[in-house]
């Protein structure tokens, strides 16, 4: 599988085309941005370990019934994935209130949730990814009232499997960010990535943070959370194992 | 009926209770205040304006069907009201682009929207009174799933009538913003105020603003269009009409 064009740059990735018009490559990138990139870094070897990442837990979610883009892993930074057109929307779920949601409500880090909170928001980086409702995702035609419905309840979906992963290592999955992409036939599915710059992850036993809060308050040992991460879903999962 | 003790002062009302624990006094001030008070004025007139106003739209709701916390104008700047605890809700709806949603998502001002679009702010001064969604007015205790589906029905239905009301005297009905109370009894019932200060209300033939983006806007005449908006309602509705 050879890279071909690149189709676009994003903050923590590049996609690239293939031969295959269904299929392009992704680079996972050592940059790290944070609040809406006013804050920039690069970490060598942070884009290896979120390869890593990602492809362990979205092969484990395609195992568990959710379809998403993941095809395989190529090397240390590379993936192959199924080529979809990704909605302008990202998908907040909270399970434990911390981060944007504190400061914007009012409310106390740390307060475990009734049930998971869903959040939608505008993937538009000149208007720092505005918060929305469903009527705006709706009526400025940014998805269809069936899409949205089907992308909250994968939404749900992917925070039951993804906690009780987490769990099971040892890891309290306090607030994540999905994307989804619409393909070539009109389906929707799970897309982007899922790591520690995209997860809120905290050790269940001593409440450290393990994720990309650590660069975004200058906590330090940033790529360490990360490999811990790796270190721990890797014991438990097939996937990336082997390519450290 | 005489007014006790001050209950609460906003930045356009003052609050009063009475000999009955179930009825409160709302003075309408004269103060205009906009971009979260940023932006003050006092302008002599304006409250009994919109004591005016919102007598003649709370008592044509009312004989619509809406129930509300309106009772009777009592004088030039007050109103008699039941007492009701405000929901920390602000519901929006819009008709048409214009103001904060703009500049929010970037859409341009004027879009005629297919259907009334929704929307939940947390009243919260200190806050900018941040846009929410469902889940977090629900999760964070602001209203239950049942009074939000009441809420949001019954804020459609003021849409539909305040949209004819307006259109009847010439008024495009752009968009507005309601306060929902609980009575003593548990009921929710629409209260606040609906005015030039809440609407925005555009002339049907000209596009003239007639309402408080004259102020936020530096447009000039504020008073002019609000004496216009009260004119024309009260040539077609009795309340109000014998006051001024």
């Amino acid at each position: 599988m050879q890279k071909g064009e690149m189709l676009y740059e994003g903050k923590a990735k590049r996609m690239y085309s293939t031969d295959d018009p269904n299929r392009i490559i992704v680079e996972y990138k050592d940059h790290l941005t944070a609040f809406n990139a006013q804050k920039k870094a690069s970490m060598e070897g942070k884009g290896h370990l979120n390869n890593l990442i990602s492809s362990i837990i979205f092969q484990a979610l395609k195992e568990r019934g959710v379809k998403n883009h993941f095809i395989r892993m190529l090397d240390d930074t590379h993936q192959e994935v199924l080529r979809v057109k990704i909605l302008p929307l990202e998908v907040v779920v909270r399970n434990i209130t911390a981060g944007s949601i504190c400061k914007r409500l009012g409310v106390k880090e740390g307060l475990k949730l009734q049930r998971p909170l869903v959040e939608l928001y505008y993937k538009d980086d000149a208007l720092g990814d505005p918060i929305i409702n469903d009527d705006h995702a709706i009526l400025f035609g940014w998805a269809t009232e069936e899409e949205l419905k089907k992308i909250k309840s994968s939404a749900v979906k992917v925070n039951d499997l993804l906690s009780e992963i987490f769990d099971s290592v040892g890891i309290t999955l306090v607030d994540f960010k999905l994307e989804f992409g619409r393909t070539q036939e009109g389906e929707i599915i799970l897309a982007d990535e899922i790591s520690p710059d995209t997860c809120r992850l905290w050790d269940k036993h001593t409440g450290e943070k393990l994720d990309k809060d650590r660069f975004r308050n200058d906590l330090g040992k940033v790529l360490e959370a990360y490999e811990e991460i790796w270190k721990r879903l890797s014991l438990s999962h097939e996937g990336g194992k082997e390519e450290l």
